[in-house]
């Protein structure tokens, strides 16, 4: 079990108000969670801002799957950048095009030249990185 | 096939050259694949912008998968919004927490809604929204 | 004077520790200082979703203050979007390029419109719009 | 005067009549400076993903004016931090609350700190850089 603490913070009662209004509207049962959620979405902010952390991302690719031998190159950089591929989704959106979701583990600096390879390439129609930071 | 049209653009040559090195540190083979890419991408950014457009995206979520009846909350979740689950792919980050990223299409006004339910959930740790825009 | 509440955080020992390490180093003084800047930061991001809010926005503009008439046209615009000025900064970067700040108040939607028509002038290099949601 | 070159792309039909629409919209007269616009952006994000390059920026910090030794300290820390002020503009917001935008040149990853503590002070209730990258 998680050690639980329990810490006291002042705020101004408009400043409140207006909060307690937004985090019911979200959906939040009680405040806690919500500036708990608040806090880790702020550290993970500062880890991805360091290139050599570690972090999980997930590269976003839109791509013709009829393209030659696109497949193949997306795999052989995998192989190639020091990233550790955990798991790809592929989803096909019309007749033409998929989007791919490749989740990766390595350092920040190294998943972004990765993604910036396979958003360049002929047949990736566009593509992002999302960072997780955990 | 696609019909292919060719157009000119004037350009500083002083950008020009920004550009080409800028395209060839990414990977790309040519300059019409970079800038399809950065139309591509600036046409995507002006469709989420509409609150009612039709889009597709992703819904990250980081949890604690011993937390009571989360799954059972984030899948009533998601047949409760008008937004349609395409697919989803769920990774084991560690003993207690998981990354679920769960693709889904429909008006991106809805979707944010149903992302800000599950974030807000008891459990869930961090996530967010990333609109594919295609 | 603001009125004042104290409320209690229930928080897992381990986030905890990482939020006052994160916190020092970027110079809080104390916890409530921080928790309260997030709490602000996040009800302005979900003010600024909404295309309807009255905003304070900063548009940002790189230009060329050698091109015909381009000052000429910036100041039409501004009397033109039923948005308010409120005050404006102005830069010189080089000998060509300036780097001018326009403070605005109005409706998101209606900000937006203007700094698109803004950047999209002869002459001006690039821009873009901060809001501040305030 | 810049020396001017021109360049052919090739694009997809489809895709070029979504671009003509946008750039339309949203004001600009040809293709060509919507797409020095986009390539310069372009370069611009890449520019400032590396903490070491020049870059100016603007910090924006929301604060209460009554704070005790808030200007002093605001000035003593733009002192400290080997970053180059350039400007400033200080707007009042209401009766308590201004707005400072200050226009600094120097190393990103400096800037970023001195952003940092600044926002961090007690009495600013918020705050962020945006960096142009020029």
């Amino acid at each position: 079990m998680a050690e639980i603490e329990r810490i006291g913070i002042s705020i101004e009662k408009t400043l409140l108000d207006k909060f307690d209004g937004l985090i019911e509207k979200q959906g939040y049962k009680n405040r806690s969670e919500a500036v708990r959620d608040l806090i880790r979405d702020r550290i993970n902010q500062d880890k991805i801002s360091d290139s050599k952390a570690e972090t999980i991302a997930v590269v976003f690719l839109v791509y013709d799957h009829h393209s030659t031998k696109l497949s193949d190159n997306l795999i052989g950089l995998q192989h190639s950048h020091l990233v550790e591929t955990i798991s790809s989704m592929h989803i096909h959106l019309d007749k033409h095009d998929c989007l791919e979701l490749i989740a990766v583990k390595g350092k920040k600096g190294k998943i972004e030249k990765l993604a910036n390879k396979m958003i360049s390439l002929k047949g990736v129609k566009g593509g992002k990185v999302n960072y997780i930071g955990i």
